[in-house]
């Protein structure tokens, strides 16, 4: 068993590539993953799971077919399963995702800034 | 739906008992829960699931049979299922909590610290 604890600021200095998770945790068979986000997301969903969004640093905004929400830093929210929705950061932010192990960052939208999964850090 | 985020520190300011995590919101059937500590824990563990401690204020000490871990703000730990623990934070600590819903603070424990259950914030 490791008795370090995990370093949320030092795992994101780790890496700098936009839209491209890393894993720091596992529990049960959910994953907790820092990503760095700048510009403009995909419209997609994720149609067998919620997923959490917590902002660590700058600012992101999501955006559904009929509304948004903005999210700074210390601030979260949970994306309901199969519910459309775009991430957008003017500026860089850093966000810790929570969810199953195996969603793919792009849902079923599929496209170029789908990452791979799985990357630990 | 609801478009509001969850501010972590805004809803840590509605309460002030210790040792009684407060839900701020659920992931499936996972929950995000917040805790005060201060002193001493009892030592439990949870049989069937891992849990998460994120530490957001004040400085918090696990301890485990043959070790401990110290967690800082922005630091975070996975207590694997059925490893005893013992939390215990010398001044106050502010902690997220992620774990499935239904899981008691003591575990199999009990006691005078056992807290009651799904209470929302």
């Amino acid at each position: 068993m490791n008795y370090d604890p995990v370093n949320i600021k030092s795992k994101l200095a780790l890496f700098d590539e936009r839209w491209s998770p890393r894993v720091i945790a596992e529990m049960n068979d959910y994953q907790f993953k820092l990503a760095k986000a700048e510009g403009e997301f995909v419209w997609h969903d994720h149609p067998d799971t919620d997923e959490v969004f917590i902002v660590i640093e700058g600012e992101l905004v999501i955006e559904f077919r009929d509304g948004s929400v903005t999210l700074n830093p210390g601030e979260m929210f949970v994306i309901p399963k199969g519910v459309e929705h775009k991430p957008f950061a003017k500026g860089l932010v850093h966000i810790l995702l929570v969810e199953p192990k195996g969603v793919v960052n792009t849902g079923d939208a599929g496209g170029s800034l789908t990452a791979e999964n799985d990357i630990w850090v």
